[in-house]
């Protein structure tokens, strides 16, 4: 029986409090947050949890094996590298940490201390994630040639961080885990609309060694809510809309085929094929839950995670990129290697 | 009665035949096509009109005052200013020439002969578009905050130009009408995904003097066709969705309230504001015949058209500035006053 | 403060605890349910929460005013009796009863002792169906022309009744709110497509003394799930699609024209009206809050509830007899004067 | 090469005309239509067509060797009555005639006299339709439990008939084809709103000898429009959305699993299935065309059509009885065996 304990309990804390209480394996031992009227609201659905304003006090309890991180992610180095240094394993909410440095920090400190260090990025551990995922690794779009997506909606607009930060960082994790290679560089344009504000409208281009492109829009200020990823490979090419209640994938089987041109060795012809559309059925279990017993499982076996901290670390790197091509209008930035 | 002729019977001429043969004002006298074929079909849908093969022999016919040119876009410059130095009126079809030193060189030698030069944008011309540009002007949306557009399906691959000019012109002739402001600069990113071919997936972010940010989205190679436009304001909405049959403009009256904050004078608090959906009955007007009356109008009249060769010359240096932002991935690139 | 009890801890009965908790008003004092589990989930989340297993000792508790009673169908009478008979106000979960027999004796039986008897016929409470009624009420569809309701999708195949007890309450509370009329005839059909089971398809048709004509459908074996309501009057027409997260009810300023035909004086001339659209803003308050504050407010002004047990009673009768019909292939039955 | 004659030239005429002008195998001699304008129009377009308005001089030209009729259903039986005696194959607009005794006079002429006589249905010769007949007959969906059908629009109020000779009979053709069963009974309600006029919206149920039920709603007067029908069967269920650009039809895996009660042989308990959604590419040749080449092929080879005169008199005698019991406010009415 793992020992768990809840940091946050903001918007996403109970969530994690909820799927950690029902998890074969698990036991929530505590609980902790700054507001009084959050940790009562959590003991009067769970009695028997011990809750608490101090974080040293949760963190130093010999029966909690692994803490569950959903604070500001201003405080995310502080607390998870605490954690960590008190022999905890880590749920970090989504992103790692405000700045590439500390998110390397925290995956050199986890590795040196065999603890396992995860990244909520929840959406990697959705059905639909995962079939997608399962269709590329499988070869069934042939080559990649772009990945699209778009996430717009009339979103509440954050005071700290610009809209990259919150918003496309769901599609970057989402790309990390389909997408077999790495970008090489990025371009990045958008605007704030808000004096003293953060950028809410943002355009990620990114750049791959292959002729796959990579493309995000995100906004905090747009009239209707979108959710909408077009992937487009040489043999078949997939829509996702997480809006859609019951059919979120399809996958097409139509695209383009190119033979050698007669009359020209440079020149390809094009050709246009059409076909079936297809909707898998999705596992329609509730992603927090599958990525809670992930990382139960992780613990156990000593595994990394999916969602890893190497990997939340190439998300902030590509974040950081982003935001100064978008502060110079596009310029593209090149992406170190890990 | 306005004499006209018709170059190119290929897709777009045959559209441009039967509107000029319907409009009041006009008589088609004459056709001009090198496929003997398509002058058949013509003339025995239309018994009395003339062709010929002969381009020359068009444009030196007496009782042609105007000309509607609809060949591939190389042969565009050479064909306007043929007909120009004739003395004829030319609407010709979008983009007006295959580079913006040609198509200065026509807007001049109109200018010169005081003849109307036009250039065929029609969506300039549909219902849709010219209410979006009423609402607008008459300053309904507030500030103009962005204008984001998709146009993307399983499309035609054009062998001689990227898919910028052939379907990103469409979105920069319907932004030149209804944004009362000049771009400055556009960054623009790509990919080719047929060897030796022009980039068939392409995103376009143009930047003004003000806030106001634009984002045009063009794909040749998606599985599904897109349509679709958000133009975002301080105090309006709009969704502009070119493939719904009745309600193709969506106004909302929705978005974001700023007000100063009590504690900071460099903040701003976020409010946000819901209200009423409206879809304005639109004309449904055929645009082309909408637009060949403009044309014969701005003869009569010796006025300049909506779209006119200023717009026409505007919107092909952009395509050349985006095509070359394009070629280094993203590098913003300046745009000169015209 | 209104003490109240739960009765039924099932699917419904924890949203009417939870209602009945937060409503300013109210105090839950005890719940009852014969399931032991359901009653600790209860203790669980409100420890001060009074549970039992006996409803006699809920009903006698001289602290409690009210119960709301969410329970299976078949029970709803007796239980629903004996609180009036305690003296207690009463919510019950739709429908009223089953059968118009007991219907009418609970009725009568709250008249008789001056409580509020009040029916959960949820949509009504929900900002759309207000809007709706407001709009119909205000005269703005002009004559009622047809309510055609669709309620299907891939739902509980029931036991116990068919699926017009099910599904098609949920329509005539609505239209019962809705309409100012009251139907005098309905044509049902159906079938069952399970041995020994009730219809699980079911179309109804209601008369009434204008030329209001009312359809609804119903179908737990559907693949797909449609909520949709078409409301056609001679000014304005409503689409009411439930499903649409954002924009529930669009108002058509469309239909046609009559006017005299000047041949002949037996014959009107059809003109046809195109319009805007609009989609009005509508309160997004949870139903259920607004319907318990509305119970509560009630029974403090001892006033009739808007779903009221006369109007339960009138959808139960009409249920009756469209099973009536539905067993003789649609032959009408007359619906007699409440 | 057969000889071909087209009578009437209005709405659904010229689309003929363009049709059998370019069959293979056919050669359009001649054509009729009391509007000398629209004579015109087609010799315009036509220059070698010998048109005329006299239907008498069409019919005993020898070079015709059949005729396709589009003209007003009440001059159905006349003209088609004509053609057949005058020794000529005929295909006629739907419906066959305006009653089912002279339907029966027409398929009884073409017997006697070894014609093909050929129904206008067009839908039955649409990509979608025959994907969904080759479904259905391959047994794809198992036991048929319903077909649903909803065709509503803001249409064309006509005076001489009522909303069921209009739009239904396209569904009452398309499950003549798809179902491979006759409806033994018919139960439809209905309602006109305009004085002296026929019924513009109309709900029609079919009973079969089966479980399968059938239900068609029509609508001349909805806001939007629908074109969209449900097919249910024990394996798979179909929606067929004609408004759809490119997946009409879509399959889904999904449905109930029916098992024996442990505790009881009249009980069944019931399971619930999902799967995939598919949908199968469509042969998109235009329907007309289809239809055209089906009917010279059958004039070759002297051969019954799909739509032959035995179909189109089930589908007239349909729409009378379903009118009849309309009148009666639904009450059914048996269908004879043909």
């Amino acid at each position: 029986m793992i020992g768990v304990g809840i940091v946050g309990l903001g918007y996403w804390g109970p969530n994690l409090l909820r799927n950690f209480a029902e998890a074969p394996g698990a036991q929530v031992r505590g609980a902790c947050d700054l507001a009084a009227g959050r940790l009562a609201a959590a003991s009067a659905r769970y009695p028997r949890l011990r809750t608490t304003c101090d974080f040293a006090a949760l963190v130093a309890d010999p029966e909690i094996d692994a803490v569950a991180i959903a604070t500001p992610v201003s405080t995310h180095f502080e607390l998870a590298m605490a954690a960590l240094r008190a022999g905890k394993h880590v749920l970090v909410e989504k992103p790692l940490a405000a700045s590439s440095g500390d998110a390397a920090r925290l995956r050199d400190e986890a590795a040196r201390r065999r603890l396992v260090l995860m990244v909520d990025h929840t959406f990697v551990y959705t059905g639909a994630v995962r079939k997608i995922a399962a269709l590329v690794s499988a070869g069934e779009l042939g080559d990649l040639y772009y990945y699209d997506s778009v996430r717009v909606n009339l979103g509440l607009f954050q005071h700290d961080v610009n809209v990259i930060w919150d918003l496309a960082v769901h599609d970057l994790s989402i790309m990390d885990h389909v997408i077999p290679m790495r970008p090489r560089a990025v371009s990045a344009t958008g605007m704030s609309h808000v004096a003293g504000g953060h950028e809410n409208i943002a355009y990620l281009t990114l750049f791959f060694d292959t002729h796959l492109i990579a493309h995000i829009h995100v906004n905090w200020l747009a009239p209707v809510k979108i959710r909408r990823t077009l992937i487009g490979g040489s043999q078949r090419m997939i829509v996702y809309d997480d809006l859609e209640p019951s059919e979120k994938i399809k996958v097409y089987d139509k695209g383009i085929t190119l033979n050698s041109h007669p009359d020209s060795v440079y020149q390809m012809l094009v050709g246009y094929r059409a076909g079936d559309m297809w909707a898998p059925q999705l596992d329609g279990a509730e992603a927090l839950k599958t990525e809670v017993a992930h990382f139960l499982d992780c613990i156990g076996r000593q595994a990394a995670p999916l969602t890893d901290a190497a990997g939340g670390l190439r998300i902030v790197a590509l974040v950081e990129a982003a935001s100064k091509s978008m502060a110079s209008r596009g310029r593209p930035v090149e992406l170190d290697e890990a």
